[in-house]
């Protein structure tokens, strides 16, 4: 099937930077005619974006693990697509490929020339577009070395340790949490709502799944029903009183990966620290940060691993795929904070 | 010299549980009398007993890293003194010893039979006795391990990293810095008042020293200012405010070592937590908690070491030696918590 070629390419620039949730005023939309290619250069017409907490620390300024995204650029996002043209001899029509696209619907990039690219060829065969931002991409792998590096799964302990991971349903927690089950550990979710604590269950096949949302003791109580060992490792994304509930009840020696903290992206007012921080000297347990560009070395043996239990079943993969195009981006980046999401959040490009 | 001995144990018991700041009302005295020696039982009479931070936590009730101590309980402390009647094949009239003595003036223990007794000699000619409360004891030992397993400083860095030490003037702080210097670090106090400030750097060799207490941005510039290849290590004493203005000072793969919390101990409000803790995240960065006793088993080789710094005048001890006897104990107790000691705190029971 012929595709006709686009002459324009829609993007989405930072127009300003938000204060609390970001809204409208905070975007704008721009068409740009579509040059042609100079020497080293290739077009990836994008199919999907990744939708991710993190985006919205790019969009302050300041110092941080990564460049804000200036005013008037194109919004920074992961993304997959395929190459529709190209003056780049490792790069042909036709190939699927990943990279940090941003929220436009053509890519232009030149991999010697541009930092952070991110540009690399996906393999169809192990996992489908969708999967590529998800279980075998950025999701996935920080997953993947935030849980094995970071949280140091003790796989040689009997009985198993106790892991929480909060966020669970979303795009890192599902994966979290599944990873862990195949290590042999004993996994507790912490997620939003009776839907996305019983797919956690039920279809991750987590041991546990807390409702948050069920409770001001919630998370307290189902601690202590379900982690009556305590807990070794936390692998957290939301921060705030989740943490400090978490923080109560962990074991001597027990890990806490600071993944995120979606619970304080939007804040307008300080972050909230975690209060109970001192139970990691009663505990000599320890907190530590992670970021996944960390690991890119070793992503393929991860990818290696995570595509073979995508095979076998072992692993299920969700994505919550929303429509719209480019224009509906800002309205599918704030599900993310109202945990509207149930799964990986994508945005197809696509029809 | 023969010395008469007495026939009564004067103790400091907890009366009440404190809220906020110890008051007269949370301790009695008592004395009693000293009962004859059971088989395998030893009586010390103690001659200086240890202050620390910690103490406050100890009155707390709750689970903790130790249990608390109980109502009308004689006050846990470290202390030293010498053998002065002996059932016990191992010890005998005249020994030097240290080991939790408590807030008494008679100890009598059965290292057999009592938990926790901490019973042991001290070797009088590797330090006086109350650098066997200091540098050769808990804060000594408290320093070493935090840096050298927790702080994990890295010794093949060319330049040097940089640690940084709050309560610098204080038991724990010296000594880190101080061997923090040793091993080659760029070393970083924090104090209250000039007068600490001054002799940290000038009788302890630090590179410098912030003087907290010299104004709202005293930290955040002195740490601008100190530290211009930023923080690799932070020890930290204090928690409170000065853990958030390192927090945001920090390098790539820092390590805070918490080993306390001072500022927060007396709160009658819950515990201020850090709220720069995303820093962690943003700089791959780990806060780790440290309980001294873990590293009892390998004591003896920090001593080692520690003792021969003391000989040969690379390591200095200080330590604030408060008179009066049990009955100071209450108001020499709180000196901690207004900052007033300069150098490690000890109460003297003789003279």
């Amino acid at each position: 099937m012929m595709s006709t070629l686009a002459t324009t390419n829609r993007r989405v620039l930072l127009a300003a930077r938000p204060v609390g949730l970001p809204t409208a005023a905070n975007w704008t939309f721009s068409d740009a005619p579509l040059a042609d290619l100079a020497e080293g250069e290739l077009r990836v017409r994008v199919s999907a974006i990744s939708l991710d907490p993190a985006m919205r620390g790019w969009m302050n300024e300041g110092k941080s693990y990564i460049a804000p995204v200036g005013i008037g650029e194109v919004m920074r996002a992961g993304g997959v697509g395929v190459v529709e043209a190209s003056r780049h001899p490792g790069y042909a029509v036709g190939d699927a490929v990943s990279g940090s696209t941003g929220v436009q619907t053509h890519w232009t990039v030149a991999p010697e020339r541009d930092r952070g690219h991110g540009l690399g060829k996906i393999d169809l065969r192990l996992g489908t577009p969708t999967q590529w931002l998800n279980v075998l991409g950025m999701p996935g792998m920080t997953a993947y070395f935030g849980l094995m590096d970071v949280g140091l799964p003790n796989l040689t302990k009997p009985a198993g340790e106790t892991l929480v991971v909060s966020g669970a349903a979303g795009a890192v927690g599902q994966t979290v949490g599944q990873l862990a089950k195949l290590k042999g550990l004993r996994v507790v979710g912490i997620a939003g709502g009776a839907a996305k604590c019983d797919w956690v269950v039920k279809e991750l096949g987590f041991d546990a799944c807390i409702d948050y949302k069920a409770g001001p003791s919630a998370v307290r109580d189902g601690l202590k029903e379900h982690c009556p060992q305590g807990v070794d490792i936390y692998f957290d994304n939301v921060g705030g009183d989740i943490l400090d509930t978490v923080l109560a009840r962990i074991n001597r020696r027990a890990r806490i990966v600071i993944c995120g903290a979606i619970s304080q992206y939007n804040n307008t007012t300080p972050v909230q620290g975690p209060k109970n921080y001192l139970s990691l000297l009663v505990n000599r347990a320890r907190m530590e940060g992670m970021v996944v560009f960390d690991y890119a070395d070793r992503y393929h043996l991860a990818v290696a691993e995570m595509a073979g239990y995508l095979k076998d079943g072992r692993m299920k993969s969700r994505e919550d795929v929303a429509t719209g195009g480019v224009d509906a981006f800002p309205a599918t980046l704030n599900k993310l904070f109202s945990g509207e999401n149930f799964g990986k959040l994508v945005l197809s490009l696509e029809g």
